[in-house]
């Protein structure tokens, strides 16, 4: 049996995620991925048990790109609004960047939204995790920061998912705003 | 051709329901849907043009109970933020009561993401339309109440489909208070 190779591996992940973004999972038939990526269909399954593990593997692959994103430029920020401000952009920039990956997404988190093995599960944990580690920063004094991360990346989503478009570059920044200091701005003051 | 009841329909898409909730869209086949059903597979036809069809209906049943379950509760609250509450736990009851229809929301909203014309768009929408209508009251002075409802949404969704079971009976009281006035506790006075 030949080497397997990163290579190779890269162009068939590269291959699935083209056909996943046009095509339904089960409409996407291996030949096809073999042929988009100029291999043969013996080579994909040398890589990847079956058609959903060529989809996890795709997923896992983006997971890892975003993740390390999202260390890069935390690095770079101090205060807690702006590093929550940073964290969204990664995710709002990888996504408009790859944005058959949104729906991909979608897609296998239908698929099995109670699977814990399913390859975007411990992502989004992670992701909500570390969107709580800086909520839980006690300048900014949130009760609850592991639901709170939940309520703001849900917020995140929606809009980015059914905003109007084309999004403004300041939407991010008017998430964080609006979910930390509120919707309604006639707050009672120091409440 | 017989004559179609509303008894028959509502047999058929109950007993979809059932399988839809423990079977993936492209598994379930019209010949178990008819047995669960009590019909033959002809019948099923003459209700609906084909599986997708069916679901699409079972999808708009359950979205006109849910608006018409909003309507019954707003009518009896005045306040603003009691009205959020109520058209969201709305939402909170449906779906702990019909647990199957939030599974199977995800895989119809991932399979059909950008069509318009799919059965639960529309509801949605107009779900959305109600919660910025509530939003636009002077009382609150929210900024931008389209895409205020739609951060409020996603962040209901968020914490229904991820938070921690089991959900408090707070919970939908929680997400209203913080979406209104802000996770952080610290809010300059007067900002």
């Amino acid at each position: 049996m030949r080497t397997l190779t990163a290579d190779t591996r890269q162009r068939i992940v590269d291959a699935a995620a083209q056909l996943f973004a046009v095509q339904r999972f089960h409409e996407v038939r291996m030949e096809d991925l073999a042929a988009a990526a100029e291999v043969g269909k013996g080579t994909i399954y040398r890589y990847f048990h079956d058609k959903e593990d060529l989809y996890r593997g795709l997923i896992a692959t983006a997971a890892e790109q975003i993740l390390q994103d999202v260390d890069r430029r935390l690095a770079d920020v101090e205060q807690p609004q702006a590093k929550l401000e940073a964290i969204l952009q990664a995710a709002f920039d990888f996504f408009e960047t790859h944005p058959y990956l949104s729906d991909l997404l979608q897609r296998v988190e239908a698929l099995s939204p109670s699977d814990e093995t399913f390859a975007w599960t411990p992502v989004r944990k992670e992701f909500a995790r570390r969107v709580a580690t800086i909520l839980a920063d006690k300048s900014l004094a949130v009760a609850d920061p592991a639901s709170a991360a939940l309520m703001l990346l849900g917020a995140m989503r929606q809009v980015h998912r059914f905003g109007k478009r084309p999004l403004t570059p300041k939407m991010v920044e008017q998430v964080v705003s609006t979910f930390l200091y509120g919707a309604a701005k006639r707050r009672p003051c120091g409440k």
